[in-house]
């Protein structure tokens, strides 16, 4: 067995000299400013030994790997009610498609693509205040990783506001089928905010271990959900963590993760291991591209792989 | 830990009683004619040691299940070059949609669609004849089980070539986008026959086997891949191997499997065992009912889910 | 030759009697209350004679009706470059599809479904105020029909807003291709107020005449649009008047014709009519149940199909 | 009033000089190797004079013009018992496109798409021969140009089924819904000769004279259909005729048409007169490039458009 450390160690020297470096995405400029040469890695034992390379401590915006956790909270408001709202399956397409809400009647795929967070969204601020909603996802961020210096980043979610034309057109387009429940400009607002939420890879890998844990924190004690249902969102994540490269991730690297399109993927390696990377450019189909690379090598060095050692 | 004998045992006897047993195929008067009521399970852990239940030696067509092996000996014969032909993702469509087809240019997006399928049939097929290529196709088959006496039912595959319009429309499809290369009719008939293989749960999950170890029946010592590709078609098998089931497969049973519309079900535990079940009532998505219960319960029961423990 | 008055009458009585009358629109409050049992037509001949029949006199909401002039007055604007945001076909969809936007990249099909009407709004909007842009529609729909009485009907314009959370996603979602100019709520606010647009057969009628008599009206001499214009303006409500059902409408009327969810239904013969309908039930295509009916008999009897006498 | 046999001359020799030719067909070579510099016209007025320019008695390939006339066969042998297995309505996607039959359960939109016209073959085929069937076509071909010597040319024919996969997948395809009832390969076989059909401009111009006339060849006085379907079948072909570019010719040439990928281009102008125009070369769309601009030249000199004089 490798040893850890140097593994972590030996991926981030490579990712930062390397020049296939993909796309920052270039959306809204508070993200396309984001320098292309960072990369962070982040590894979390079972023990809870840390390992860190690169940029592990610099915060950036986690946009959809927040889906996680949004989902994870959702499930403990509602339960399975929740699949009324929101399907399992991988959409086949990208993550801002309409086309599919239209066939299926304004019901979502899965709880990741953006439609379907959206959905999630709405479940959590269902009766509520946007600014209560939005307290409550932050604080559930910093229990997570222990840490109360987590925040919004609202420049980044002002800016997302203001151009998020495809998002509003989805979140209208499911108001259409009765398929949210309230005032699209407050759903819109908490989606937006809770993907500005700026963490740090070492942030994020502490945030995910319940999920790499049967549903607990092994260090400190904290159970989040039951085994159960850290295995179901562990299997969300491997079938639809990755829009419409899902498959080509599960192929590669063979864990449950979660990218977002500032660079961030949040891996878990059941009962073992919870990993962040953090690379600012992207893939053809909005993924981190060296984050991608970085758990492949890691995966495989590790002999990590869910699909057999 | 639960005793593995006990379960198996269990859940053949439960399964047996359940008044739920979906529908069975009745697309062609052979499949139609099975019985309902029919359960088989066969589980082999690392060792070998065989766990039975129900029918488990009753021979049932295998149908989709041929997938999984022949996307074995294709990737054998040309490698990734196969990923020119067919994609990896989920589609996130029925197993016999055509719309994906015309949207990306006669590129199925994964090989257990039957689109891609056929496409994989092609490649084995390339510059031999029908006859030898099926010969291949079955003499693998007979090597993985280990077992000679495995055949083709010829009257479901003739059934199938005169009522199989649907693959007709996909094969003619990809070859107008030059994505078939065989004549069309003698890609269609392997893929008829190959679908047409009977096998009982004991050969299927005997023939599984290598997928749980690494690539190599550890009783045999015979090796099929490398361990790399084993894993690779293991995440196959879990983001695509049940259709527009895929995800709820994952999330409820959290194994790769891939499922035929004969009711049986290949599953794979990585590194511990090899499993098949077989069920013949299908459920919406066109996969064995009674199948993914059992699964469910049996991955439970064991601590199975390569989701966490 | 039969008699256009006798026709007109006979038409309005069987009308009136007709026990199938479609189904009224029900998505807002204010069109739901509609009678059912409203029935009005007026036709209006080359030398500028009215004729008349039911409830020619009282005003409906036009809706989609009105799109005919808008496009009218945006190709007064920007000429052919309008067809750079909008295209010319049939959509082959229902009136509010969205999944043609996605994938013709935001450029709607043509002028009359609900996306193509929104980027005709846009252009009619762009550097003005709302208020402006819709006191200038409301203006040009007063010279047409010769009537400063005509008005908008503010409940409904609110009432949509209120609820046109479909065209609010068809509006973002074009948007966020660049093909809305102004704040979408802007260009909704215009486009919600034109529909809502309340006038009588008669005065519809009369605002249509410039499209049957090249360009120009006959009467006040007023010249709208050249003839070319004029005859494909015609075109385009032949193809795509309709919606989803205008290959339908050709088929048994055989004239060019829009309609509106309100029940209203403008159609030309050219060289000899200008022709409003209003029966206020649908059918299953969104279109005026009777109103298509009433123009059916009425082009056979009157031999004014353009498809040959 | 210009004078016709001036304005034909003047097309004629206008369009033998342009350079923007479009492009021949290249999908068979017998199709690949017609003269991209041919071009012919012929226009027969209501009194049966008959005036030609260009290649006007030169044979080519009608292709899916014959589609009018294998309607017209059908409509008269189910009547409007076709419309179960065919729509009316323009199908805003490309002539070959298999994405509607999905949507749509394999009915297609219209008659003059692949698709339909696929159906509307098999409704004529239905309980005879290919041979008879094909006969049959041949021989109405002949009775409508009163012109014994038109054949089908049979390397056109068999290379067009040799290389005919998206036909054949199309065909298939609705045999797997049930909708077409000869075996598949008897029914493209009679498309594929049918579409074969050699035929100069005036044959294909005196062809379509009943079209124009209320349903009656005026000058041999046979009736082929009554008014009122002449009429329908001119509505389909302004609103479908020219598949995804069908809304484009209505606007700008203002009449009935229905082109063929050999280049040739029927039009109606009711009551007045039926043309037949010729040139290889294609749009994007498919439709002949010159044929269509020479038709808008000629309707726009004549004062010729459906939708106004």
């Amino acid at each position: 067995m490798p040893d850890l450390k140097t593994v972590v160690a030996e991926i981030a020297a490579e990712m930062k000299e390397r020049p296939d470096r993909g796309e920052v995405a270039k959306y809204i400029p508070e993200l396309a400013r984001v320098d292309p040469n960072a990369f962070g890695i982040a590894v979390i034992d079972a023990e809870g030994k840390v390992f860190t390379g690169g940029d592990a401590d610099t915060p950036f915006s986690i946009q959809s790997v927040s889906k996680v956790f949004t989902l994870t909270l959702a499930l403990g408001k509602v339960g399975d009610r929740l699949w009324r709202r929101v399907g399992k399956e991988p959409s086949g397409s990208p993550f801002n498609s309409i086309v599919q809400l239209e066939r299926e009647q304004g019901v979502p795929r899965n709880p990741f693509i953006n439609a379907g967070a959206l959905a999630v969204t709405d479940v959590i601020l269902s009766g509520h205040q946007p600014r209560e909603a939005l307290g409550e996802i932050l604080r559930f961020m910093q229990f997570l990783a222990d840490d109360v210096s987590i925040s919004i980043d609202h420049g980044i979610a002002g800016s997302e506001q203001r151009w998020g034309f495809r998002n509003a057109a989805l979140a209208n387009y499911m108001r259409s089928f009765g398929n949210l429940e309230n005032p699209v400009d407050f759903t819109l607002g908490v989606y937006f905010h809770h993907c500005a939420i700026a963490m740090s890879c070492i942030q994020l890998a502490t945030a995910g271990r319940f999920l790499a844990h049967g549903g607990r924190n092994p260090t400190t004690g904290h159970s989040v959900v039951s085994l159960d249902r850290a295995r179901r969102i562990n299997a969300l994540m491997l079938t639809c963590g990755h829009y419409d490269g899902s498959g080509e991730f599960a192929y590669r690297v063979g864990l449950p993760g979660k990218s977002g399109v500032g660079g961030g993927i949040l891996a878990i390696v059941p009962d073992k291991a919870s990993i962040a990377v953090w690379a600012p450019g992207l893939d053809a189909a909005g993924n981190s591209h060296l984050g991608r690379i970085a758990l492949e090598i890691l995966t495989r060095r590790m002999g990590w792989s869910i699909f057999g050692a």
